[in-house]
């Protein structure tokens, strides 16, 4: 099981665009040629932060992405699944309803919920959906900058010089 | 995201073999045919539990599948290991290194645990594979019997009529 990358590029875009500023609008070519990737397949993932509230986008020359809200205020959840989609890792296909291990029809008005397995797979992802809803990327950011002070001011003069 | 249908597969044919007693070997044939799965693909799943040692394997016509240990000392932790591999969902591609975004290279010594992005994905993720390894597949098997108090013996009854 494996993540799409552009959870990764997602969760750095809102970094850095926070550390653009408030006042400029980035494009979706500048924010992919800042770490050398596809513009094009970043360009979706940036699309689906907006369509989710995190980032808003305005057309023209000088359009582009801004957050749509503070960092404080989104959540590693937020982004996973605005990229991810909202489904669960774990769906489960009701498998012991089918074949002879169906057993009798007087069973089935019970649904997937009542599934043992399906209903411990979906306890655990839960404390993984509350763990990713209980870090903000406002905290991210905070500890990139203790990392690598100089890099706010890098990206603002690097757009600047665009 | 989504985890492969391998992992439900494999959850109920854990829970299976315990009804079905210590004493008799299942083929993958029949604990496909229990649930109307196919065979060859339910097959990888079984060897993929024999290979993290859940299961043994015998060959031979009166061979196949048994429990290697008590579903008491098997968690969802450890199947979902066994059919998804031990990678983190996850996975830190390093993109902050690339393009004019990468910055000085005296911050290269660093490694991926410095990212304030992998660092809390994997944080939240310890916190999804802690709950998955609370839970063992026993208190599954009880569960399950609980719904569906006839659903060892039918196995038995169905196992021994093939």
């Amino acid at each position: 099981m494996k993540m799409s990358e552009g959870v990764e590029w997602a969760l750095h875009s809102c970094v850095n665009l926070a550390w653009s500023g408030p006042d400029r609008a980035v494009s979706a070519a500048r924010l992919a040629a800042w770490h050398d990737l596809p513009a094009a397949y970043l360009n979706k993932q940036l699309q689906a932060l907006a369509r989710a509230g995190i980032l808003t986008s305005s057309p023209g020359p000088r359009g582009g992405f801004r957050l749509a809200r503070p960092l404080g205020a989104v959540s590693l959840m937020d982004v996973v699944a605005a990229v991810e989609g909202p489904e669960e890792a774990f769906r489960c296909a009701e498998i012991r309803r089918q074949g002879p291990g169906a057993g009798a029809p007087a069973a089935e008005g019970a649904d997937a919920a009542d599934c043992a397995i399906a209903h411990a797979m979906s306890r655990a992802e839960v404390a993984w959906r509350r763990a990713l809803a209980a870090q903000n990327l406002d905290e991210i950011r905070q500890q990139a900058e203790r990392q690598a002070p100089e890099a706010p001011q890098r990206l603002r003069a690097w757009l600047a010089a665009q």
